[in-house]
């Protein structure tokens, strides 16, 4: 069940046979709408060239390290073929697919190795080491903030892009302890069905979740479309084996320990500088009987805020919480409207609502719950409609929910498809303290509708508020505008700075999921403080003293 | 409401006013029991010597160090007095005890400081590692792993304990966010007062809570009594400030991050060794409403850790759940019971379950929860009763939980009793996954009852499950035996090493909330790895290249 590369686009989002699809006249519809909100005619982009157009230096190993590494990972496991070396060469953030329509890579990897087991992985970085390469540990590929990118440091004679999903053995399921051991090579679908099996679930559902890996997850501690009720992957890491150049570095299989700091803390997050994570234990939970979704209404964003924080902290422990502000929720409405129906539900819906006095600012939120006691369930799901209730809040049923699930890892395909016709999409996130949840909203969508005008002649700005906390929440932004062809990295550039110094001056995180790279490394030094960013290196000088792992990212 | 230390024994548990009370024939009936059941006669330990006659070194810092403190922290901030350098040169643990009832000190601190705010800290670090001096913060000074000592390394000319108990301002209380910030040196009551007083509470109840600090709580990742519900300190941490040798270390106040690594988790556990912790920001919840404590009996302690373990595993959320074993048991019954009562309830209580078929063997499983709705609580209580009673489990009522809420924080005031009496109690602890909680409790259960047959004659080994998590659970241990007066710290050692040793041979953790200190220091590298160890003191280094902080602890 390993993921196949070659079934990948290598310069868009997820599988080849996928992508987003409309009628034509939805397609008119929708197009006709981005051209009246964003003000201008859309001028769609050239076809993506192809993989034989890529420019792409030649490979710098010497036969030595390149026998060397063959022995290491078997002939089968050296490669340096166009494909591979194109399809290691980036992430999928808006600049990389950018440029990779383009043919464009600012970094390829001189080879791409895949370690069948530890021994091998151990051996590459001591190969590396010797021969003066770097080393950039490469799962999914799906990074959104350049965490993978195989960028020398400069003394580097060249990089090795350390593929993982060989690694991707179901090692050992313990049904009582409710653990689980995989190579931390297996992606999201494999791991789940050998759960199943077992009737378990880790319940950890990142957008990436079909062609991410698990080691990915924890070097970028990922959070899941359902981490409100399972967690996210830093509370589900119960043990880790990472091989670092100075060996192996591993944590025990216990629930809690106060002996001394928390090392899986430290690996979590680590975005593949420290070492390779090669095996990973879980705590997982019984796989749910029980699923049900729903959706409220409200008024305004605000009244949803207040009803999601009074439920998270009354201690309701639902599955999923996820309020979408009026901008996010029209604009689901536009992508589902079929001006060819006569009777389209989606405008019914709206015009409905509107009778009922909910304007365009109102806000949508879906919510759910999972388990194994269909009472509990229920119970947490009227509770909430209660507390939505008094907020103002409207039932809008189980439609909603139903929607999200079959469109759940769908939606980031949307980005290619706009791509194709002009239209940049892009994603911002932070979480911030509940006292801060409103203040940092109006504030970054502020600065993004300023980035917008002065970059790309205005643009669409959406939010959504995706995790909830005792303490606070994650708010995720979107941006839509037109693209500049002539300029286009340079335009996502600005404006992803001026909306990345917004987040900052907010109060909120860095990042509540997408992780550092190199995209936001810049901050970082404002997140952790000149002190931690020392205790970071530190930890990083202790363990790869060369500098072999993953340069240019996170430290 | 700030610690008072001369509120507090030097030589014992506690506050001065409080100890463990019987009636004489109560007395008289325990004795007689623990007589029975150690196999031998018990001798009175000698009465503690009084703090004059403690052997007490000369202070060793030089006039100039000392004005420089002085000028650091106020005239009243650096005291010298024998009481306040007997009170900071030992925590409580048993050896500990044991030695300061003979007058017997390892290490004093030269000095005492008690600085009043964190640029005070930060010149009592500065001055100190100028004058070669070793700093070791202090908060309530309950530490029962030896992590408070005076203990200086080679290149240390004297030490200075650095009491945090005036670091005790509420500094801000965000009831929207549910946030809250104290200067580090709080007490445990100090800070629930100011959080009642908003409707709130931190939820965390240490057996130490009356005269534990927070900065202490952090530090050894400590975990309360209801940290089943609440989370332990380590999932109530939000942001903290460290001040270390090289500057202040801080994190953001975000509810959740994947910007890098998590410093809080370094920060947890690192147990003085980096910087004194100064100021914390942490997560609390609403005040409970509703309280509600129960109680089942089971035929076996396998049967209790059974219907623990569905119900957590089923996602069962309660405040506590801490299951005796029957040897455990039954010695809360030996200490209830008074012989000069005709219809004593707990004998009578005791037949009763008896004749429906409950062993010695039987186990009692204490469970409450709490919250803001009733109905919450009261459906979370019928489904662990359902569960309860599917395993075998009878119910017992409300009396078992009245009286754990009473004596909460009292329990360890009954050891220096017990010592008077020269009888030891000492106890162990442990976190394993479920599917190693029975085998980790016999093995550790009978090598600590060999060792006790091997260095005491025999003795009672008993054990509990404190803390329940999805993938397992807390195993404590408790050992009474009748002290070698002639040999007692080499008793206790050769004790304490062979229970560890079991401990980790279990595959559990060296510890699940006592901390490392000095006396678990041996173990660590077995917990972490060479390399885990080898991170942690780098990240001492970058922080404190001097080795100025708590040297002997920890790392």
């Amino acid at each position: 069940m390993t993921l196949v590369r070659s079934e990948l686009r290598w310069n868009g989002w997820g599988f080849l046979g996928r992508s987003a699809a409309f009628t034509r006249t939805q397609e008119q519809g929708i197009l006709r709408e981005l051209e009246r909100r964003l003000g201008c005619a859309l001028e769609p982009l050239p076809a993506p060239v192809p993989i034989e157009a890529v420019k792409l230096p030649d490979s710098r190993i010497d036969e030595r390290t390149h026998a060397a590494l063959r022995s290491a990972c078997g002939d089968s496991g050296v490669r340096s073929g166009r494909f591979e070396r194109v399809s290691h060469a980036a992430g999928k953030s808006l600049p990389d697919l950018l440029r990779l329509r383009r043919g464009e890579i600012a970094h390829a990897p001189d080879l791409v190795v895949y370690p069948p087991d530890e021994g091998a992985v151990a051996a590459v970085l001591r190969i590396a080491a010797d021969a003066s390469l770097a080393v950039v540990p490469f799962g999914g590929g799906t990074s959104v903030v350049g965490g993978i990118e195989p960028r020398p440091a400069p003394q580097h004679t060249g990089v090795v892009s350390l593929d993982t999903t060989r690694l991707d053995a179901t090692i050992r399921i313990d049904a009582r302890s409710g653990l689980a051991t995989f190579g931390a090579g297996i992606d999201g679908p494999a791991l789940e069905a050998a759960l199943r099996e077992q009737g378990l679930t880790l319940g950890h559902f990142p957008q990436s979740f079909e062609h991410s890996t698990l080691g990915g997850w924890i070097a970028t501690r990922s959070a899941g479309q359902q981490s409100d009720g399972y967690g996210a992957i830093d509370r589900l890491l119960v043990a880790v084996r990472v091989v670092t150049p100075e060996g192996v570095l591993r944590t025990l299989d216990v629930p809690r320990s106060a002996a001394g700091p928390d090392l899986n803390q430290l690996i979590l997050g680590s975005e593949g500088t420290l070492g390779t994570i090669v095996e990973a234990t879980l705590r997982v939970a019984p796989a749910p009987t029980v699923q049900d979704d729903r959706a409220l209404f409200f008024h305004s964003f605000s009244d949803g805020v207040a009803a999601v924080r009074e439920a998270v902290r009354g201690g309701l422990r639902v599955g999923m919480l996820r309020l979408s502000d009026g901008a996010e929720t029209e604009l689901g409405e536009v992508l589902r409207r079929d001006p060819a129906r006569r009777f389209d539900p989606t405008r019914l819906g709206r015009r409905a609502l509107t009778r009922l006095g909910y304007g365009p600012e109102s806000a949508a939120l879906l919510y759910g719950a999972e388990g194994i006691d269909p009472a509990a369930v229920r119970a947490a799901l009227r509770r909430l409609r209660a507390i939505g209730r008094s907020h103002g809040g409207f039932p809008l049923g189980r439609s909603p929910g139903r929607r999200w699930r079959r469109d759940r890892f769908h939606t980031p395909y949307l980005r290619d498809w706009f791509l194709d016709r002009g239209v940049a999409v892009d994603t911002l996130e932070t979480a911030v303290c509940w006292g801060r949840v409103e203040t940092a909203r109006e504030a970054v969508v502020g600065a993004l509708r300023r980035a917008l005008d002065s970059h790309a002649g205005g643009g669409l700005v959406m939010a959504h508020l995706s995790h909830s906390y005792l303490d606070g929440a994650c708010l995720y932004f979107t941006v839509i505008y037109a693209l500049d062809p002539a300029n286009d990295v340079a335009q996502w550039s600005a404006i992803k700075r001026e909306g990345t110094d917004a987040i900052v001056a907010a109060g909120g995180t860095l990042s509540h999921h997408h992780g550092v790279g190199s995209d936001h490394a810049p901050w970082l030094a404002a997140e952790k403080g000149s002190l931690g960013l020392r205790s970071l290196r530190a930890v990083k000088s202790a363990v790869d003293p060369a500098g072999v792992m993953n340069p240019g990212v996170l430290l």
